[in-house]
């Protein structure tokens, strides 16, 4: 058998898997990937479907992994939509729809791939797909659901590739190796009011608030990593409300966000905000309190096998060398990294969450045949 | 004829005189003076009533001024008062009422003392007394109406009294021979809003505004002259609103107060204002725009006549030693000051503008004996 990517992925567009549900999108590949030869696996949690697939038996040679999610975000006003968003509609060679390229499109490409692979050059090794309903929530009984449960059962990827779009404007130009930490500290400074005319009766909290935060954004963090940019901090608010203008406020409250790269773990950078809040404190007697919330420590998978197949894979289709880049938002790489190597690649990006999402037909075509050729090239290795 | 200054204040407080409202109060005053060989004239402007009055004749002698108000500030909800706010009831040797303190007893006591001194010891010279119904208020059409009408019919003090509260918490304790300036300055920081990982697109408005707050709130403005304490700044409000902690705001703004002393003049002041802003201008592109409203200059009216014959005054009543303060908020004493030597010296103020505002009724005695020794000291040396 072969599967046609483009039709997959109408098929799974058709399916409403809004995060959390499931809509039928984990049914259909669990049917697709079964017709082709691949042990399949629900790993459900907490009322999330997930999909594990393996091709290969035994422990023979190497296990390919990849990634994905067949879930989507809202869809808003489906009036807004040009075509309505669960219709799939293709029109001038682009297929509309939610999930067109984030990231039904690359599920149903990799399938594809793989099917087709497995069928013409049966590797001596194995190929596992770990396709999760729930990406685009908070992802704990997601990928992280599949890993639990391989971890198990004996199971293990000796490289994992995760399909998001990861390319801002053309097909082919970025492929991403890591992501920067993030983290957010909300600061509260409690003083004493008091009329402004008499200050000394008073302990203004924005005095040592606006020095803390001046410090924080001084700061140079550091100047960039081999594979990452500058860890940045931004003062994202401060805010009083205190509208007397000879009033000094009891209180005031600010919120600083870092994007760290792999030169700092969120624990040192937390030390780093208490230590300065703490001199503060032994300058002005105000009490700066903190709540920290880390959203994810950076990761990379330096450059290296995987990263050299992609490229040559995506050279090879599209002329263009990808960039490998650490830069965006979070992805489920995040939990796949503390497994094994983890790179993504995917399409381009750009109409993601939004109305008349979309993508280039031709494309969803060309990544298939990057991702065979990615496949060819690790068993080829191995 | 006598006037008795605490039956005077009572007959006041049952003029529900709130700013701008005449009530009747000015009536009264304009009568009592009158009764007692008071030249008066009325000098209302814009609605407001104000009242001058001369005791003398034509040019002999020195001319001492008083300076009073019989407008009050609203009673807020009238059932939160133990007694109604306009009925000026006496307990226990306490009067109560809406302008017990601020500042009906002082006009009373003063011209209770000021129709004795007149009837007893008829001095070479004249008393002035300026009246207003607009204190509480703008201030626009009250004192400075009445010193206009004066300087447009040729008449003049050479000292004056107001009667406004300035003991703090016992009778005699404290004089005011001058105040401190005020102004604000609203900043508002425009940058330009971007995602808080990629900080280098966005111009965060915030990084330059909490630096600009920091070298102000940071600079000692002076440490202090002759009857001054040090000039304050005081960082009031920063506000931003931002609720997205991955968001960088486009704008920002805040608040500053300067109270300052003679050391300074609001025009220096802004002028440093604008500067620092330009300096951060200049080092991060992001622009600091200010709109300062200076509410008044410092003024002093040095230690001297005045103030010497007041503190014997009330060290012979009281047996204290009032200090010479510049401390406290805004008086008509800043209209007095460009038209001569001002000192104001009246009753405890701790009651002024709340619910059950009230007065010793026995220090209301006191202040019109002590009007009269320094009236009876004026004009023995004039």
């Amino acid at each position: 058998m072969s599967v046609d990517p483009v039709a997959l992925t109408q098929q799974l567009i058709r399916c409403p898997s809004v995060t959390p549900e499931e809509g039928g999108a984990i049914e259909v590949m669990d049917q697709v990937l079964s017709e082709a030869g691949f042990a399949t696996q629900r790993c459900d949690r907490n009322g999330i479907a997930n999909l594990f697939a393996r091709w290969g038996e035994g422990r023979n040679g190497r296990t390919f992994g990849f990634n994905g999610h067949t879930d989507v975000v809202p869809v808003g006003n489906p009036d807004d939509w040009t075509y309505p968003p669960f219709s799939a509609w293709i029109e001038d060679g682009i297929l509309y729809g939610r999930g067109a390229c984030d990231m039904k499109s690359g599920v149903a490409a990799f399938a594809a791939a793989a099917i087709d692979f497995v069928r013409d050059t049966p590797p001596d090794g194995s190929i596992v797909l770990a396709i999760t309903g729930d990406e685009e929530g908070d992802g704990v009984d997601g990928t992280a659901a599949i890993l639990d449960w391989m971890q198990d059962n004996g199971e293990a990827m000796d490289h994992c590739l995760v399909g998001e779009p990861t390319c801002p404007e053309q097909m082919g130009e970025m492929m991403k190796i890591g992501r920067r930490g993030s983290m957010s500290a909300w600061i509260t400074a409690r003083g004493r009011q008091g009329h402004s005319a008499y200050p000394h009766r008073a302990l203004n909290p924005l005095q040592p608030l606006v020095r803390y935060l001046d410090r924080l954004a001084s700061r140079e963090l550091d100047t960039g990593t081999d594979h990452f940019d500058p860890s940045t901090l931004a003062i994202v608010t401060v805010d009083t409300g205190n509208p007397a203008n000879n009033v000094i406020p009891a209180q005031a409250t600010a919120c600083v966000n870092i994007r760290f790269n792999d030169a700092h773990h969120s624990r040192d950078l937390s030390a780093w905000l208490q230590e300065e809040a703490q001199r503060i404190e032994a300058d002005t007697g105000i009490t700066l309190d903190l709540r920290i919330k880390v959203s994810g420590e950076s990761f990379v998978t330096p450059p290296g096998e995987l990263s050299d197949l992609i490229g040559q894979a995506v050279t090879a289709q599209t002329g263009l060398n990808p960039v490998l880049s650490t830069s965006g938002g979070t992805s489920d790489a995040r939990f796949v990294r503390s497994h094994c190597p983890v790179v993504e690649f995917g399409l381009v990006g750009q109409s993601m969450h939004q109305v008349d999402e979309h993508v280039r037909v031709e494309q969803i075509d060309q990544l298939k045949t990057i991702y065979g050729r990615i496949l060819r090239g690790y068993f080829d290795r191995g």
